[in-house]
């Protein structure tokens, strides 16, 4: 009998120490052997499974990725029409697997947890780059997406001071505005806009032009899913910013791109975008995501060896529960209002 | 009038972040003036005071050190005979002081607290690299420290593997072991050494020895402030592994110095330590960090003007919250057992 | 009596260093006052100039951009109609300079050139992050573009390979491939595509579907001017992968996210782009350029204090020497073809 | 047949990207098969030897340490009365190797010159992190410990500064100064102390007194070797300064241990020292020696397939050429007085 782990969703600093912290426990602890499940439920779907001992997760503490593979298959969609808990409860069996471990973000969670309630014996890790998982004070990832932000932060800056520009930095959160909100917070951004916040080109520009007014080179931080609104609250028309694509449709650049045109049309500062992208999940996870991760891998196989299936592990203040995934991955963690307008203060 | 900041006690990575979120928020929401205090309590003794305008914060939340100074000068005790209550009760009033925000660790804010329950208008800030103190979750600068720790470790570990050595990090932690299990944790160490917990060398010897036989070289992280013992639980005479000064007490070198020689006798394996010493309070704080420091800043200058004397800034979970100081500093906040043998699964 | 200084064209990590050498060694060897000419030739003509006394230079050896700014102003095309040699003359008279140093690019020193030879006491120091300029082996501002290049590519591969995609990196660029070359080599990429050599879609093809087969993802990395041709050495019609602005012109998005959709379109292999842009010239710079800037700027005030008027400093081996600017601006430096060819070995 | 390849002495970052290089280029364009020969001329001696296809050093061009291990065994003085040119060609024989390329700093160099005079196949590639070997420009892994040291140095002037303190860093090299010019003239260090030059203690304590005199805190950067002198030149008795071991011997610390307390009796200041150590070797290699030594790797099998046995690579400006091994270990690089004049000037 065996515990399969598999990763899913987007790859994030700290799968890989989850991964490690799990099957070094199981070995030692409880005497378990682990079988690793290729590219999330794919692996589990067409049966592509590998065995996992201790030595295949040496040194994984700090390296990026996933060994596991990673990929957006549905477990209820399935592939070429097969999937579902039947399907996967036929492949569990064959490798005599006794548990699974996912490790995911909402998307899979929400998966995990009605495999569970049909039946399958899971339990979850969450898994979420932008933080925007309800259920646990924060996961891993997001505190490396952060310090990578932050750090290119730092860099653009001086460069736009040199040249008296305006940047524009677009940054990771398609739902939520964490990433921004905690990157422009350290990195003393003149400006940070997020999805949870309607803000005007009006309130920008006044920001900007009273940074410039200070002697400083205004460092606008966006969240990649802001849409800019007018005062009525309704969505500025600004696809002609970004480019059409052969059917007419806005493509290519997202919304840094867009806002740095207008940003230097209506405050005649000269202003570039820089988008930050994929080098936000990538590379050695920092050490807080390294613990953290490690103790949910540890926390992971405890709860399988007590069969809380249809739970995940979270980070609770200093501590690590387990809570509901179903519950967890009812609503979006959101920034609450409050806690930009603190941040707001240190605007312009 | 207006409010003095001082920063006293060893310094931090984030001091500068949190003496700019205060000054920042007070500016631009209470139109509060500044007063720096130079050099922690002795600034407030010997008067030694100046301006402090938000033009002289900007891009101060990713420099280290502390721009006002620190000293290790006592409240209570003062310099030459003048200190205590009533003589910074004059300094305060010279400059029209009508509030302090004390940023330091346990020994700051336990006099903090001493000078609030003697009717002065002071708040404090938690400050503690080794998150030693009760009564916050985290405070700033120890995110640094592990970070500058577990860096150091990954790159100690490739020329420990290519000599086959085992190498004995200390890292900083006097009374507490927090520094030594995050960074330990975070960088897979086979062995973490704290002050909490007693370990024998017999431990220490099977752990390395278990390792090299899984064809790996060993990794021991070590709080400065471990101290070896028998099986009794008796301390372990290793003076002689430290040499002695010129009047015969043991000096020059911490007990990762000391322990190496040890460990390469009991084991056979060559053995080298490295120190990490004041490298783990310098340089650039982490996002982490700075987020946090900024946070406390404004929640400071909040608990000023709302007069919360004797109180402190605190995280808890992901809020900042205030707690009594006298509270905060009465006990140290040590390493519980159990989540030291948690990370014990990982040893050997 | 005076010596001005300043920074023109894009800025460079470095810049710094070089004032705060110049400055320190002709403070304390000659004895010599320097002025601080803002953003370029456009302080010369606009008379914008300040005291540059060594105090305001202090710690900025490790400072990104430039504290004296930079702008693209020509010193003979200038502003408003006013310009060129006796404009400029007319200033440094006012201000009592008996010389300039003039740091920056291959226009820069050009300009500069012209300028000495009009008879204006100048001296060069040469800048580029591109790596294009003959008469000097390397200058500043390279290595860290490199550095910053190589560790975005190394983030950018754990996430390619957790989902087994391909990744095209542009880097900087537009007329040689040094940086490229040299971040592609350090980062082990599986393609390099530089505008000095011609390379068709079908060979980029087969490099990405070879190192596909062997088990990796596909990193491909691209300068911003390098042009794709068909084997014929015609330029590729890539435009429509670009997107159109309002004008029908190709907008937004550079030679990366153009190759993109390509190279996904003729392997079947999912593609990503990833642009580092800006990031590469800002931040701390490294400590190679640190060293070599210091230097530069130490040789400056040397070839000032013994009129090497129309003479630039360079790298020669381990030595600076001085070489005619109007030399070492005659044509750019390229990557060799054997060098690419050296290169390509690891290629696919 | 086969390529060996080993690597001896310290180890050093770039090494197994020297390894990947040789490799590829060999599989690739020689259709050569490689062995990997273990720890240094132990494993040529006691034939411990092992296959290296190409698959076997993918993904190494970033990695730290060496996947050969290494030692000091020295190629004539053997193991155990077994060692010198025939016991090494009856090893090569018998696993059918046509050649050796030896990766290794002075003393490897010396050996494998030697055996090449004695008519064994070598090619030897240069490894110094010191970069105290004649007859190359550079080698990898110097730029690697200066940048290190570099950044070590800027996080601990944030410390010093706070606290008012003189720091004393202590960076490796025996006989050399390099690091500690390299190192110190990046960093801004106000005292650069290398075996090279002597100083007094007196010359130490003016730069001292006139660095705190202009408001900052003094730092200083020593190199391992460096020797206390008074002005007749003879070796200052500080052996008090470092304690005794049991058989009354200085031990434990070294210079920058035994510096400081003789600083802070001259200056007044409190004076820490920091001992870099083993940090300096370990980690990832920067951008820099990852190109060099990939290039040296590329280079040294064209050497041995062109049987240029007794030679080794070596850069020449932006050129790799061969020298020969026996000439360029004559004698030590060592910092020219000329240029350490030239970093003096920003001393004090």
């Amino acid at each position: 009998m065996s515990i399969g782990i598999l990763t899913s969703g987007g790859d994030c600093p700290g799968l890989n120490a989850v991964i490690r912290g799990a099957v070094m426990k199981g070995d030692k602890i409880y005497e378990q052997e682990f079988a690793g499940i290729r590219d999330g439920w794919r692996g589990l779907i067409v049966d592509d499974v590998f065995s996992l001992p201790r030595r295949r997760v040496r040194g994984l503490s700090k390296e990026g990725g996933t060994i596991l593979g990673t990929s957006r298959t549905h477990p209820y969609n399935g592939i070429d029409g097969v999937g579902g808990p039947d399907a996967i409860r036929a492949v569990m069996e064959r490798h005599g697997m006794e548990g699974i471990i996912a490790i995911g973000g909402e998307g899979t969670l929400s998966g995990a947890a009605r495999l569970a309630a049909d039946g399958l014996p899971i339990v979850g890790v969450p898994k979420t780059i932008d933080n925007d998982l309800s259920g646990t004070d924060y996961t891993f990832g997001f505190d490396t997406a952060v310090s990578i932000a932050t750090e290119s932060i730092d860099r653009l800056r001086t460069t736009t001071e040199a040249h008296h520009r305006c940047m524009v930095v677009e940054v990771m959160g398609r739902h939520v505005g964490w990433i921004a909100l905690h990157a422009g917070l350290a990195s003393g951004a003149h400006a940070i806009l997020i999805p949870e916040v309607s803000v005007t080109l009006e309130q920008i520009t006044e920001w900007v032009l009273l940074t410039q007014a200070r002697g400083r080179a205004p460092v606008v931080v966006v969240s990649e899913g802001f849409q800019l609104k007018n005062d009525k609250g309704e969505l500025e028309d600004i696809a002609a910013e970004r480019g059409l694509d052969a059917a007419g449709r806005p493509r290519l650049g997202g919304i840094g791109e867009a806002l740095a045109p207008l940003i230097e049309r209506s405050t005649g500062i000269e202003t570039r975008a820089a988008t930050l992208g994929h080098l936000q999940r990538g590379g050695v996870p920092t050490a807080y995501d390294r613990v953290l991760a490690t103790r949910f891998g540890h926390a992971a196989i405890d709860a399988v060896m007590q069969r809380k299936w249809g739970q995940m592990v979270a980070l609770s203040g200093i501590d690590i529960v387990t809570v509901p995934m179903a519950e967890a991955t009812k609503e979006l963690k959101t920034v609450p209002r409050k806690q930009w307008d603190e941040a707001a203060v240190l605007f312009g």
